[in-house]
């Protein structure tokens, strides 16, 4: 809905290479959009391992259940997203388009209905007739290839203005290995449009209790670090499929989440993890800049990071932060109705390097100027220290523009 | 900064009657506005009562704690509060000021310091250089006449569009008494600019621990059940005054919360609070739309409440209001994202009168053009039913339009 491609989308996609034991077919199905790819199907060798992160939503979407359930499992055979609708809040037919969908994906690649995985993104409420994307299945599990992972990113995108694409390679024991991953997502959610999805392979064979551990506890300082407009999505994943197609090579079966030879494949991940969420919120809705809010000094990092948040969903820091003005007032408040340990006192506030609140005061050595020039660049780094504890976390979030209102409150009239 | 007057505004002001045992001074003090009044001093006979509710903001103004110490005692003498200046986050020198102030205006009317209480709204960490208050303390002490509540109201506005007033009458045992209250605030806060203050001041003989109840109390369905825009001020500020002028004419003193001669005392009390919360939401800055969302079937009240703010706090609902599109997708998300009990199939959703969402689907008699009509108009309702339990709340907010995002991104460029 919104033409222009943010300001702050990669200036690059990196070429993607392929993961052995994993093929891609995306096509027209026509759910919502027309003339665009709407539909992805990822095709999984036998002995695909997965693991799944979810939204924290009360009223999650029908494929965040179905997938939830088969998650169990832990073997994955096809994955099958679309985008235009979101199946969400559909009730009973949602139910019964998710299982004849799960049935004609099963059916495709010769597979049983618990190693089937799906999403779905897009307008919440409308019944998503099953039939526009079963017939498909068959073909795309038939014609997928190992290319395609930027025409995979392209196929889910709703409000987003760029395709989001990460690779990376790590090594498990001696043995190369590959972890690419996609994303969409343009706020948080914006129900009738977007949601964060995003879905990650690698070939490096590795147990799914273990994907699960090291997915989930990946994604406290990623995913789950980044904020457009504190709005939770019915349908946020993030799943991660491991083929193992590398022990083929010599890669040792990781059974263990403490297995030491994971370590540069942890690392390799989180980045991956961090990059596309970054790229998520690179791509808010109307974001004019992207803005890193630390916080260190806090009474635990639990604390710290609650506290980030408070400041990263504050209207009024987006809004000063779109103004260019270093508005630490109203980093103070944002600090004060978080609810955690503080004390006025002790506060001290920096934007980039600019030391503007020292002590609980305004810095004596306060520049307008030099602050001004700082909130002109496009990313803007904000630390607060609270010096009571060593409690610290980073979070990331854009600005607020008159563009995000236009974006969510303009598009029906 | 805003120029314009809300839509929103009352079409007319009631007539202020005197409150027996008040007196009331204005000046122009110069604190940063000029050519207008941005100082309130309201002075009360000996014998005077006083309650209070504050911020919960952990980083509090100095004259926020200055109340909160002197509450303690239970009697006021003068309240002094002045606008464009919020004396918060301003560390030692903050408390320098309230200091001199406090002394100021005890001597003013010949009392000890614990019986003056203050108030202080606008620009967050500037200092505030006592001696722009001090010097006018005393004549204003001596010059202060019943009459002046619409003035009053005026002198503490910062981004308001109008002043807000209210007043009611109640009998105490057989006797008439008066309650007057007036507000300012046009964000829950916008620390650069606005806060919420209100003050309320009765004739009625009520001691300060009976007071504080029925303020405490009060506050629960009224100023605590709005929101513009979840942010939090460091400088909220209620009290509530009592002179007890009204035992001159015969009515009785109130010693104990549950004395059945305050019922309809507690009522008009309950009224005005309600009054005065809503006119700040419908001068929330940038408002072209009042919401009421009421929460009905939920676990408990408690439940109910904390679902209805999570929805009035949802930008992407404040937004689907401002674009008058009824977005029950995003009213879901919002239910969901809450964190308490709800289940999706049992979701009912109403606009006015228009069920748009039934156990858990669209509704099957969904008018999309009686809808689109419903939203045209000032003032939406919005209920949802969660369909499990009693509980119910209902709160307030205001949309968020284009010109939310100008008055506090704008304003420096």
């Amino acid at each position: 809905m919104s033409a222009a491609i943010s300001p702050l989308a990669p200036k690059k996609y990196p070429s993607m290479p392929i993961v052995d034991g994993v093929r891609i077919a995306t096509a027209e199905a026509g759910v919502k959009y027309k003339g665009r790819t709407d539909l992805l199907a990822m095709v999984f060798d036998e002995g695909t391992t997965v693991a799944g992160v979810f939204t924290r939503s009360k009223c999650p979407s029908a494929p965040v259940e179905f997938c939830r359930e088969n998650l169990a499992g832990g073997a994955a055979r096809i994955l099958v997203v679309n985008s235009g609708n979101a199946n969400a809040f559909t009730g009973k037919k949602g139910r019964a388009t998710t299982a004849a969908v799960g049935e004609a994906a099963a059916g495709a690649v010769g597979a049983g209905r618990d190693a089937v995985f799906m999403a779905s993104t897009g307008v919440i409420g409308e019944p998503l007739p099953a039939e526009r994307i079963t017939g498909f299945l068959e073909g795309m599990a038939r014609d997928a290839k190992p290319e395609g992972w930027l025409e995979a990113a392209r196929a889910i995108m709703t409000t987003d203005t760029y395709p989001k694409v990460a690779t990376a390679t790590a090594s498990v024991g001696d043995v190369d290995v590959v972890i690419n991953g996609i994303a969409k997502g343009a706020g948080m959610i914006a129900p009738d449009m977007a949601t964060m999805l995003s879905f990650l392979a690698t070939d490096a064979p590795i147990a799914a209790p273990v994907l699960q551990e090291l997915l989930s506890k990946g994604t406290g300082k990623t995913f789950n670090a980044v904020t457009v407009d504190s709005d939770t999505s019915t349908s946020d994943t993030l799943m991660m499929f491991a083929t193992g197609a590398a022990a083929r090579r010599g890669a040792p079966v990781i059974t263990d989440a403490r297995d030491p030879r994971l370590a540069g494949f942890r690392r390799a991940l989180n980045r991956i993890l961090k990059n596309l969420a970054l790229q998520v919120v690179r791509d808010g809705e109307g974001a004019r800049k992207q803005l890193e809010i630390t916080v260190t000094g806090a009474k635990s990092s639990r604390s710290a990071k609650k506290i980030a948040l408070s400041i990263a969903n504050s209207p009024l820091v987006k809004t000063a932060v779109a103004g260019e003005d270093a508005n630490w007032g109203r980093v103070v408040m944002a600090v004060g109705k978080a609810g955690e340990p503080a004390e006025r006192d002790l506060l001290s506030i920096w934007f980039g390097d600019i030391r503007v609140a020292h002590k609980g005061e305004r810095d004596p050595g306060y520049s307008e100027e030099a602050t001004s020039a700082y909130m002109k660049k496009d990313e803007i780094a904000l630390r607060v220290d609270l010096g009571i504890g060593r409690g610290k976390a980073t979070v990331w979030t854009c600005d607020l523009t008159k563009e995000y209102v236009a974006i969510n409150g303009d598009y029906r009239s």
